[in-house]
C-alpha cells in the first residue's frame, strides 16, 4: 500500500522509558524504579485530584462534556481573559498540532531555537513544512529575528519555549513581548509555556501573562499544561489562550471529546489546589540548587535551570547514551538527550529523598571515570 | 491572521448534549436526566474497570507506557494476531484521523454510505479530500462498488461501517470479504466495527474476524472500540487491526502518549471483564425488542438495529428537531439526526428502567400528536 510521500520520512518522537518497560527488560521491582526522565510530578497528583479521579471513576462510559463548560471557566478567571479565548488539548502538544495544520503546508516554514521541544519540527514535518533553527542552541532572539526577516515570506509560526525544553534557559517576559512587536501579523507567535510557573517562581521577570499578550498581539498563542507543576502528566491535558480568531480557527481542528472524562475532572480539580501547585514549585526551587552543588562538586557543565528539570552537558569520556545506561541497570531512568543531538543529559527534579538517591548513585557510576 | 484556506470552510461534529449542559440550560437535577443519545453503556463502567481507575488514581502524573505493551498483548491474544498488527488510537476516530492523513491530499476522496458516521467525511476535509456517498442511506455494496469504479483513481479510502452508525443496519460478513476482494491493494479499506459486537451476538453472520481479515487483504484496516460494550467512552480508548506495513505507516502520525495513563489501565481491566459484556450484550438484545414493539405500537418507522441503539424515522407533522426538544425539557436526551439530512432521531438502549421511562414519557408526547 502506498502513503502520501512526507509518511515515510517521518521520525518518531523519543520518549522517556516508562516504568513498565524498566521492570520487563531488567527485571527491577516496580515500587524501585526511580523515574526522571519526563519532568512529571514528583510528588504525584494532588489528594485533591486522587478524591476527583475516584469520585468520576463510575462515569467513564460517559464522554466528557465536551464544551468544557467547567473547566475553560475556571482557566477564564485565572488568567482574566474570556471562555472564548480558550481550547483545551489532549495535552499542549495537540493545539501545536492544530495551530500547524491550520496554518502550514509544503510551501511554508516554522522557525524555532536550535535545541528546543521536538514535537514542534515532528507536527511540521507532518505537514510537510520545512523547519528553520538557529544555529544557537537557547534562545537566541536576535537570531530568530535575522533567519525570520531572511525568510518572511516563508515563516508561518514561530515558536519559543519560555523557559525551554530540555535546556532549561528562560526568556525574560520584557524580552518576549518586544520580539512579538517585531513578528508580522500573519505570522502566528506560538509561547509555549509549559514550564513557565516554575521560572515565575524562580525569577518573576519571566512570568508571562496571557491577557497582556492577547490584549497586544492578534497573532499570539500561549500554551500552558497540567502535566507538570499540577502533576496531571498521565491525563493529557493541555490548554491554548489566543485572541478569539485564532481559538476558533483551531476549533475547527480539533476532534470530539478531545480530553477524558477522568482528564477534565482531574484538571477542574487540580486548578483549585493551589496548595499542591506552592509546595511543587518551593520543593522544586530547594531541590534544584542542591543539584546546582552536586554538578559543581562532580564538576558537571550544567544550564542554570528555570524549569523542573536539570540539564548536564558532558565531556568524554562521558557519553550521555553509556551514563543513562548505567544508571537505567541500577533502576533510575533518566533522559538522554542524544536524539537533540547533544551529549547531554536531562533530570527531573526529585523529592529530597529521589535526589539523594540520584546523587548517591550517579556519584558512583562518575567516580568509576 | 489568515489560516490554511480549507480550514475556513470546514465544519465541526455535533456530539450528543452532556448531562451538564441540561442542568445548566433547563435546570434539571443531575440525577434526573437521562442521557441516550451517544449510545454509552447504560450499565457504566464494570466495577472491575472501577477498580482499576481508582488503583490507578495515584499514577495520573505519570505518562502512559507508550508502548503500550500489555494492553496490545491482550488484544492480540483476544484477536489471534500480532502486537505489531495493532495501533491504539484516543477512540477509533483518532485511528481514522491517522489513516486519512496518511493517505489523503486534496487530489484523492474517500467513498463511503450516504448516511454513515460523520467523522469519516469531517476528517477527510481536513485533508481538502472530496467525499463520495451513495445515494442510498444505507450500504450498498454495488452502488458503492459502482462509483469506486468511476474514480478507481480519486478514492483512496472506502469506508464500511458494519453495523452502521446512525442508521444501525448491518452487512454481513461474507459481503463485506468479498467486497474486500474487488477493491485494488492501494486502496485502503476501512471497516469501521465499532459496534460490531452487538450485531455479532444478535446474529453470528454478522461477526468480522479480523485476523481473517488481515491474513486475506493487504489493504484492510478495521477499527473496534472501548467506547460501547466495553463501557469506556469517556476514556477514549479504540483500536485498529491491520497489516503491520499499514500500521507502520499509522504509527509515524500518532502522537506520543496518545490516550491517558487511567485509560490504559482501563482498557486492560475492561477487556478481562467478559461477564460484564455478556451482560450488557443480553441486556441489549432484550431491550431492543421492547423499543421495536413500542415502535409498532406507536406507528413509528425504525430500522431494524443491529446496534445498541434504535433509529426511528419520523413523518410529518413529526419533526426530530421538535421532539429531541420536548423530550430534553423532560430530562431525556437523545440524538436528533437532522446534521444528517433526516428527520430522524436515534436512541440508545437502557436498561429495562431507563427504557420505562422513555416509553412514558415519549408515548405521551406523541399521544398529543
Amino acid at each position: 500500500m502506498k502513503f502520501n510521500e512526507f509518511v515515510e520520512n517521518l521520525s518518531n518522537y523519543e520518549a522517556g522509558k516508562p516504568i513498565e518497560l524498566v521492570v520487563r527488560e531488567f527485571g527491577i521491582r516496580k515500587q524501585d524504579v526511580l523515574k526522571l526522565a519526563s519532568n512529571e510530578n514528583p510528588f504525584g497528583t494532588s489528594e485533591a485530584v486522587r478524591d476527583a479521579i475516584v469520585q468520576n471513576a463510575a462515569c467513564a462510559h460517559l464522554y466528557p462534556d465536551d464544551s468544557m463548560y467547567e473547566l475553560k471557566g475556571a482557566l477564564a478567571s485565572k488568567f482574566g481573559v474570556e471562555p472564548q479565548n480558550i481550547i483545551i488539548g489532549a495535552g499542549s502538544d495537540q493545539i501545536i498540532e492544530f495551530a500547524l495544520h491550520a496554518k502550514l503546508n509544503s510551501r511554508r516554514a516554522i522557525l524555532q531555537a536550535g535545541v528546543t521541544f521536538a514535537m514542534y519540527g515532528i507536527y511540521a514535518s507532518h505537514c510537510e513544512a520545512k523547519v528553520y533553527k538557529t544555529s544557537a542552541q537557547e534562545h537566541d532572539l536576535a537570531e530568530l529575528l535575522k533567519i525570520y526577516n531572511a525568510h518572511r515570506d516563508e515563516i508561518s509560526v514561530i515558536f519559543l519555549c519560555v523557559p525551554n525544553n530540555p535546556l532549561g534557559e528562560c526568556l525574560d517576559a520584557e524580552a518576549v513581548y518586544e520580539f512579538a512587536g517585531s513578528v508580522d501579523e500573519d505570522t502566528l507567535l506560538v509561547i509555549d509555556a509549559a514550564y513557565n510557573e516554575f521560572a515565575a517562581f524562580k525569577d518573576e521577570r519571566k512570568r508571562l501573562d496571557p491577557k497582556l499578550l492577547i490584549q497586544n498581539f492578534k497573532n499570539v498563542l500561549y500554551l500552558g499544561t497540567f502535566s507538570k507543576v499540577y502533576g496531571l502528566g498521565g491525563m493529557r491535558v493541555g490548554y491554548g489562550i489566543a485572541p478569539r480568531q485564532i481559538i476558533n480557527a483551531l476549533y475547527k481542528l480539533r476532534p470530539p471529546f478531545n480530553i477524558t472524562t477522568l482528564s477534565l475532572a482531574a484538571a477542574i480539580a487540580a486548578l483549585k489546589d493551589e496548595a499542591f501547585v506552592q509546595k511543587s514549585l518551593q520543593n522544586n526551587a530547594a531541590q534544584m540548587s542542591r543539584f546546582e552543588d552536586f554538578a559543581r562538586e562532580q564538576s558537571l557543565e550544567f544550564i542554570p535551570s528555570y524549569a523542573n528539570f536539570i540539564t548536564f552537558k558532558l565531556s568524554p569520556p562521558l557519553d550521555s547514551s553509556e551514563l543513562c545506561e548505567q544508571l537505567l541497570r541500577r533502576g533510575i531512568i533518566i533522559r538522554n538527550l542524544k536524539s537533540y543531538g547533544l551529549n547531554a543529559v536531562r533530570i527531573t527534579i526529585g523529592t529530597q529523598g529521589q535526589n539523594d538517591r540520584v546523587f548517591g548513585t550517579l556519584g558512583e557510576i562518575l567516580s568509576g571515570y
